[in-house]
């Protein structure tokens, strides 16, 4: 029986985790989660897996639910969330907030050597070095939950890291994957957020559309798997079904596939090193697609692309203000405040007149993630 | 440093295992080999790897290398094919040769605890019984040297066998791919021999055309995986890209794939578990190729494929019948005695006149092998 915490439990990744949990009652328990605000779904969550901990972001939230679950411990905001996060017996934590909001919590349970199952790639992004650094120390396990970054962790089981030569990162394209840059200027919220392949958030479904989310996967593929910007390659392959691929330097590639289903991805995470039986997700047959298709990433039409890996290769400080940047781009997006394509311009307002500070410690990185995101808000605020 | 021993030295697969050792001097040392009667190849292999024991079928090529080459040890014919398998000094017995003669070498290098690298299909097809159940009572490895055996064998490593839930050959579809069955009736050995994908001996080129080869692959798989027939899919992909792929019970497929090159494999097999630099291989980059292409097996298309699944779920000698009649089919095609439509015919006379008896030792398994091939004989010689 593993004890499980979750961060972010009435989101997405948060929803599908407790689907696993819910589907495997013998191998999981969940002992812990986090909410935001989503009154309906945390309250569903909490009646229907009784956990001891319960943190809350929304005070209103936070004190109803204190007075309907008296059995139930409570805790407020970030305070909470690293209360969450280390509950003395929980085993693994599932990082499954938005945002580097999430850089602490997990550098928390690190310390609490929890095995962290990481489906907030926002915290390896702006802090990749501290959080591999410190799960070295602590010897923990650092187990992924995109889809990508679980299929590239598969494909290196019982294998030689010293032979991985190149990864191949495979990304849709996006809800505007079959329209030209300069047919972006005026779309819509709603055209972005119209994902032709998986149901996610708004803030991943934003960063898809710009690639940004591909740039960010690259990043961390960079810091979970210790191999140089050089060796990974980002592949469209808008079928969604090669969900990443590892090249060994016998030139044999291994890949992992699947329909299109966070759970199983989510479900290795959490099963790993086992494989647990998933009989609700539609098995692959690659002659129903009939024809999986392949093109090489375009950096131009995608410029996030571009910025990720120039961030991730100046390193220091870079990709906290890349994170930052974006995550108020996209917020201010979503918002209506901005148009779509000047998501980029901002990101690479921030990127350009940003002083790279080398080897940040949370400190540092903390301050410029703040400082970034003011920056970003006083263009349309 | 391993020392090999290799059987069929001047075949395809000989030849590349030859590249492959030759690329690795320092990993790799071929100890002894057997060729049938090509002189040219085999007199060259001898010059540049100096091997210690060389068996030779034909016996004027013997009495000829064996005036040439006073330091080297020869030997003849089937007792020459054994001695060079259990030669004292080697680790590994790369099978390379062609059809059922394979068999009793194999078995006596798993009593001498060789590792068995296996490209010699048609002896596990013959006797997968005898062949598995010998290599776990001397705790012997058979490492798969077919590319999609291979394949399977790579997406399998660091995972438990119990969660393996169906593996998927891939099929190119061979020579004859792109016509009906109608227009197969007067095809020529030239174009039988013309595959799109693969450089491969005559036998399994025509094997590939029949499909015969992927239904010969379904029993090897069945042996070297122990799955049953039913978890074991063929699936059409005329590129020959992915190699072949392994579901597990959580749905997820985990592939392999590459540029069409056997030195791959090869290697895989004699490196194993490691895996060693192969420069020479051209890196497989998918928007390359920007399209792969799947269909469904059509066993009424593909009748071969049918009496090999039939073959193999029925068991006891009947795989032996139909890898005998084939083998003797096709040699009989290749000489022009038979059209090419004729080798399904003779192989489905030969299964259906055959009374199956379970669990053969060897000395059955030899004589039907032997019926088998008399019986097709008679209808063309």
């Amino acid at each position: 029986m593993k004890r499980i915490s979750l961060l972010g439990a009435t989101g997405s990744i948060g929803q599908q985790t407790l689907d696993v949990i819910k589907a495997h009652p013998e191998q999981f328990q969940l002992v812990s989660m986090s909410f935001g605000s989503n009154l309906t779904l945390g309250r569903k969550a909490i009646i229907e897996f009784s956990p001891r901990l319960v943190a809350v972001n929304d005070f209103d939230a936070y004190t109803q639910l204190k007075s309907e679950f008296p059995d139930v411990s409570f805790a407020f905001g970030e305070e909470g969330l690293i209360e969450a996060a280390v509950l003395p017996e929980a085993d693994i934590l599932v990082n499954a907030v938005m945002g580097s909001v999430g850089l602490l919590p997990t550098l928390k349970a690190i310390e609490c050597q929890k095995t962290i199952a990481i489906a907030n790639k926002e915290t390896l992004v702006t802090a990749g070095h501290l959080v591999t650094a410190h799960a070295k120390t602590y010897n923990v396990e650092l187990l992924p939950v995109d889809s990508e970054h679980s299929a590239i962790f598969q494909c290196l089981q019982g294998e030689n890291p010293k032979s991985l030569e190149r990864l191949i990162v495979t990304a849709s394209g996006g809800s505007f994957r079959d329209r030209k840059r300069e047919d972006l200027e005026n779309v819509t919220v709603e055209e972005a957020l119209n994902h032709p392949n998986w149901s996610m958030g708004a803030k991943i479904t934003i960063d898809s559309a710009t690639m940004m989310n591909k740039g960010l996967e690259v990043i961390e593929a960079h810091w979970l798997f210790d191999l140089p910007y050089e060796k990974i390659d980002v592949l469209l392959h808008k079928e969604s079904i090669i969900h990443s691929m590892a090249e060994f330097h016998d030139r044999s590639v291994i890949a992992q596939l699947g329909t299109p289903d966070m759970r199983v991805p989510i479900q290795y995470a959490l099963s790993y090193p086992e494989r647990l039986p998933m009989p609700d997700t539609k098995q692959l047959n690659l002659w129903e697609a009939g024809k999986l298709h392949f093109e090489k990433a375009d950096f131009e039409r995608y410029r996030c692309l571009q910025f990720a890996y120039d961030s991730g290769k100046i390193g220091g400080t870079m990709p906290t203000v890349l994170n930052a940047a974006n995550e108020e781009a996209v917020a201010a997006f979503l918002k209506g405040k901005i148009k779509f394509l000047q998501i980029e311009d901002l990101i690479e307002r921030a990127l350009s007149k940003h002083c790279v500070i080398t080897d940040p410690n949370l400190h540092i990185i903390q301050e410029v993630d703040k400082e970034t995101r003011e920056f970003v808000q006083s263009f349309y605020s």
